[in-house]
């Protein structure tokens, strides 16, 4: 609770107050250029908020690259060399324009000296859709600087446009404080993360041995505390693989008057097999999946013992009282730990408002299970469609029946006490004065995956924002504190790694 | 079979040589100028065909208006009097435009002589919409007459334009014919049909007792032969009760990566719910419906041996081999008199192509029953909703879950021997040399009902078109032969109609 109203201005004494003695002089240097800095920080971010860089709007597109270029403009005042703005090529299906190219990712380096290393910095320019109709209090494109609420509030805000701006400040407090840069930085910076990051995984690849060669570590500022006091660091994401089970008869939608009763609806087979999948209470009814579940141990049961987070945490973000857990452990080990199987919808089926009488020709039934070392994607697919082909068969339909995986992305663990980790931990410690937690998350960053297989590094996840920042939503916001102690935190993390025995 | 190739041209021939001497010389010459006007009758369809009325697009409303006025023309100048285009108000929510008006009814009346009996013939002048890019071959709002196969394709053509117009040319074939016309007709033509006759209940209500008040008798025609050979006469309509049940949990759509597995999903729980509906084979399996359902007389049954219907002509439709039934009777009971479940879809799940990770907050699975003598409308929902109340709560989910009734439409069944229909029998065995079979629909027909609760009266459903005419679908077309001898069929049902001692 402490932390809750702790503002950029106020920390510095606080923090000085416990532990003054420990704060080695270039953090006290550089934590004062922070906080001298913070207007001319959040100017950038109120710039780089005011363009609209919304990737899933095609007619947005020029828009997306404008805010590259916008960065790039940044990064050249900055000092950062060998500034690239690397083409993806063109748009893959379905789009309405079909030469429509995809955003350049903004790849820079600061700094390359061979004795010291070297820091890949991930982030993302583009942005959710957002309009004022939607529910939003202020134009969303418009930076609201609520020194009230001590919060930044615009599209972007927290995701991730002001965690990006973060690795630039970082440099530019080096550079006006006179302190060394501890690493050299590389930074990934790319404009189609809200749209399935369409082409990274291929840019990574190639340029695994060419411009990110000599990369140490990876860091992603693209994620978010548990909650809202206490800071973490997150090691660990489900992943998830998308399933459509499709039941087809008729040849066209049908009348249900006229056909009513007469002829077997794929619909009526579809609503059977989907209720066979998972229950009411959370628990998948697919044969195999649990044996496929690394087992708790002792170890870890201990870490979700000690993370600050309470069942009514759950309930207020959903605005329900509908967990299926209350204990702590049990709805963070469900969260992140454990697989679970979601049902999304229907395509094909009549899904307006009001009533219309028809017997949809083909359904597809749309699901997916977030997955958890130690499963198998393949074996999950072959479990999966043996079930759902099985259930469609004790139905003794005469439609036809087939299960298909829509995509699938791996689970990501890393060992939360490694080089990168603890010097975050460290930094944080500095910081807010506080161990992080150590948290996963349950959802999926597939890009995480690919630079840890590509670049063969670490990768760690050091979230600026907190749970509640409505990253996809109305209102977005990022509490001033959050972004102004993030900056110190990169910096402090960057040292602490960079004096790091190991990598 | 014989009837398939029965032109307008070659009939007179054919029935001559049948039954010559039993025709009486006032249809020989009345279908003499049935025959000679063919050209004219076509080009008004053409002229109606060829306004895009549809109800459903609220930018072609002046359209709709339009194609009432053609009519009005068409009525002035055939001699009708007292044309009134009634105003049915603004159009009820949702609607773009909220001061939109609903498209007028066309009343009009042909003869008031107190010593004939009155008529009062129903049709609809709107229409589905219809787009080139649907897969028509030609402009759906141009009439193609296609005299190799002798159709008129084009919007409307069967639904209901063609039919509608039917009655304005039986009526000049007499004034040209120098026949004194057989009864008074009064006419009511709608502009909503397809878009469930908003308004048109509380116009007849209103009328009942005054434009309408001397109606003796109902005719409409606006449904389809069984098959593509054999004229029917239908006796008999399905009601259907439209349901919803709601599930709903969480304020908001939620991201299955951090909620998935800690929170309890609508979706699952409507899933279960909806799966117990009623199974693959078609049986409901909510309790106390069957009970409600009349038995089968050995008297009824015989009707359904004798209707000439295979399983082939109900594949052949769904364009699929999922027919539940192989027996004529047993498919034909099964459409028309027994009641049927069909689940059409979801509202509020993800219903669109590709993939989304979405949790939806609160979901709506829609379901209807279509309704059979002796079914009651209350008990069924009560039953309906006690049955759903139950699956829900033995899923022990915190969600909340509710099943309401969105709009019920009663079924309909007369009597298909009384005087309107023995004149309408009597009147196909003349035209078509063949007794019609008697049918019942599996669909509603709301109005119906309507003008037989409020008028008091027989109605009488007296098809024009075939099975494959394609009402809703592209392509819809009208055989010429059904459009003059159905021309043909609707003046002798007026003749024996007027002549028979009952009502």
């Amino acid at each position: 609770m402490f932390l809750r109203g702790l503002t950029s201005i106020v920390a510095p004494i606080q923090r000085r107050s416990i532990m003054s003695s420990q704060i080695p002089t270039k953090f006290d240097q550089l934590f004062k250029k922070v906080d001298e800095l913070k207007p001319d920080f959040i100017d950038v971010v109120a710039q780089a908020v005011a363009i609209p860089a919304v990737s899933s709007d095609e007619s947005l597109r020029p828009q997306v690259v404008k805010k590259a270029h916008f960065i790039v403009g940044q990064l050249e005042s900055l000092g950062f060399t060998d500034i690239q703005l690397k083409p993806l090529g063109i748009q893959p299906p379905p789009v309405t324009n079909p030469n429509l190219e995809l955003p350049p990712v903004v790849l820079s380096r600061y700094g390359s000296d061979p004795n010291k290393k070297t820091v890949l910095v991930y982030g993302h320019y583009d942005v959710q859709p957002a309009f004022k109709e939607d529910g939003w209090d202020t134009e969303p494109f418009t930076l609201v600087v609520d020194e009230e609420k001590g919060q930044l509030k615009g599209r972007g805000a927290t995701d991730d446009t002001g965690p990006l701006t973060g690795w630039l400040h970082v440099v530019r407090a080096h550079r006006e404080a006179g302190i060394e840069f501890p690493v050299n930085l590389i930074t990934c910076f790319e404009g189609m993360e809200e749209s399935g990051s369409l082409g990274l995984e291929e840019l990574i690849a190639k340029e695994a041995n060419d411009y990110f060669k000599d990369v140490d570590a990876v860091c992603i500022s693209d994620n978010y505390w548990l909650g809202t006091r206490k800071p973490v660091l997150t090691y660990g994401l489900r992943g998830c693989n998308y399933y459509q089970t499709i039941v087809e008869g008729p040849k066209a939608d049908l009348h249900s008057g006229v056909f009513g009763g007469i002829v077997a609806e794929p619909m009526i087979d579809l609503a059977k097999i989907m209720s066979t999948l998972v229950d009411s209470d959370g628990k998948i009814q697919i044969k195999g999946i649990d044996e496929m579940v690394a087992p708790v141990t002792p170890e870890e049961h201990k870490l979700y013992e000690e993370i600050d987070f309470s069942v009514d945490e759950l309930n207020k973000a959903s605005g329900s009282n509908t967990a299926l857990y209350t204990k702590k452990e049990d709805i963070l080990m469900h969260r992140w730990r454990y697989p679970s199987l979601s049902l999304h919808g229907i395509e094909g089926a009549f899904s307006a408002q009001g009533a219309k009488t028809v017997i949809p020709a083909k359904v597809m039934g749309k699901f997916s299970i977030r997955t958890v070392p130690d499963m198998d994607s393949e074996k999950l697919t072959k479990l999966v469609t043996e079930h759902c082909d099985k259930e469609f068969a004790k139905l003794n339909s005469p439609n036809r029946c087939k299960t298909e995986l829509i995509h699938d992305g791996a689970y990501w663990v890393s060992d939360p006490h490694n080089a990168q980790f603890s010097a975050a931990s460290k930094a944080t410690e500095l910081v807010y004065g506080v161990k992080p937690d150590l948290t996963r998350e349950g959802g999926s960053i597939p890009i995480t995956v690919t630079f840890q297989d590509q670049l063969k590094t670490s990768v760690l996840l050091l979230p600026m924002g907190r749970g509640d920042d409505g990253a996809h939503s109305i209102n977005e916001k990022l509490d001033i504190s959050n972004f102004i102690n993030g900056i110190k935190l990169m910096g402090a993390y960057l040292h602490y790694y960079a004096e790091s025995k190991e990598n």
